[in-house]
């Protein structure tokens, strides 16, 4: 069931507890591959409404260890959505200009307008993952009066009321954790240095990354257990089968636009009138 | 004193108790002016430490109703102020992009980087009290989901969690509610209207809105109930007299960036070394 990948709160996360490569939603990869193509459509037709409707907006955080498949996941959702409607961001390590404000702040220059779905390729989410893994609090210029100890417990607080905030204001948060395994990872490293065609997606920093796994594992667990509510739910998704980690995040897409429930605007008595008498117009110039 | 003035969540704030044309501080207009020339030299001193130190930055926000003042205020403080690290924002009624996002989007856009001072005139709290007054979330796009009976307390929950955010992110938010009286609101309107160099002031809107003066009075005293708290106070100045507000303002900046207490950045040692180098060839160049 989909709802065995989300988490809102109600129970705790335990990433040594969850599956990496269980397929129980579709075990079959074809299967799963037109599953897939006819929840595109679906999306598709909720995302048209969403756009006509203009009420509500949507984020989708994808957030995983490197060689998840992220950006390949997340070209995959692009794929079924129609581009007018949609932007994706990818938020890589702060510039020196960013780093000089607030954290959020780059983060607010790209949430969706009413009507419209943002993609961030990472996301605020990084300010307890690898900050937190790498102490980056520790050399950043802060306020004399900021005890540094406390500033992890304020960033998943301030995440927590900003996304309960955009949720007051018409804006659904819904983040996604592509969960790959250690191995998993190994295996995508290696196919990276041994394929020509994969060498340029390979850097020697994400091989020292690789020292920080458990760390990493733990700012995981503990970001998606402090943030994680009903309005803003996390999903986890195993992630070392590509096919069935995109057929799942369609599921979960399929799913929230559903749940947002986008209508077209209703047509008022008057407006029908007046397209009456545009029809009459046109026709006449037609020479109907 | 000072303090008589400042909010900050410990006592209530009863707009009908406060005087808008006292003078307590100083009632002296020529003493106010000397004691307001010499806030701005500290004043001075104070921001180019804050720049130099660039790890906390301040937003002021002035809220008033029309003619109280605002803007010649602000023109007043700017003038002490480097033009270097300050900027001005006016937030006037939101465009229609601006309201199709959320409604601190137009703010976060404006907030200071570290060392640096923002000056809101106006600001988000232009959605708890025009927005108030004018129940404008009845004609607003909102999701389904949304009642909206309860829109204008989770403004007030929004707004504070933000200021809280921003306080954990180095910046800090101290609020001004310039208090003028609705007898010498009419005074300046009839000055507009009578003095010709003057006229370009006025407008029949601002007239109009003079007849919600009591529900704005209210929301004012709910906004600022609601949102007063020791780390983003608020200070209600009373400002039927211009000089004696400037004055105060003045008093409120400068004890403000004190509390802050910027220092110029700590040269170390091996900085120091590095600057008797500079100096010898400084010097040899100069044939010193």
């Amino acid at each position: 069931m989909l709802k065995d990948y989300r988490y809102d709160g109600s129970r705790k996360f335990e990433i040594s507890k969850v599956s990496t490569d269980e397929t129980s939603l579709e075990s079959d990869r074809k299967k799963a591959e037109v599953k897939m193509a006819e929840n595109a459509v679906k999306i598709e037709e909720l995302q048209e409404k969403l756009y006509a409707d203009k009420k509500e907006g949507l984020i989708l955080v994808f957030q995983a260890m490197d060689a998840a498949g992220k950006d390949g996941t997340i070209a995959a959702v692009l794929t079924c959505l129609n581009p007018h409607g949609v932007s994706e961001t990818a938020f890589k390590s702060p510039s020196s200009v960013e780093q000089s404000h607030d954290f959020l702040w780059r983060i607010e220059q790209h949430t969706p307008s009413k009507g419209e779905i943002a993609i961030f390729n990472r996301s605020h989410y990084e300010e307890v993952l690898v900050q937190r893994v790498k102490k980056m609090w520790k050399t950043q210029a802060y306020a004399d009066r900021i005890d540094r100890d406390e500033i992890l417990e304020n960033r998943y607080e301030d995440i927590r009321n900003y996304e309960k905030y955009l949720y007051h204001n018409s804006i659904r948060v819904v983040k996604l954790f592509l969960n790959v395994s250690k191995k998993e990872q190994a295996r995508r490293f290696l196919s990276r240095i041994e394929e020509p065609e994969k060498n340029w997606k390979f850097s020697a920093s994400d091989f020292e990354e690789r020292q920080y796994w458990d760390e990493y594992q733990k700012a995981f667990e503990a970001a998606i257990n402090k943030t994680a509510t009903k309005e803003s739910p996390w999903y986890v998704v195993p992630a070392d089968h590509k096919w069935y980690m995109r057929y799942v995040v369609s599921e979960i897409i399929l799913h929230t636009l559903k749940k947002m429930d986008p209508k077209y605007p209703e047509v008022t008595k008057e407006r029908l009138e007046q397209f009456a008498e545009y029809k009459e117009q046109l026709e006449k110039e037609l020479g109907k």
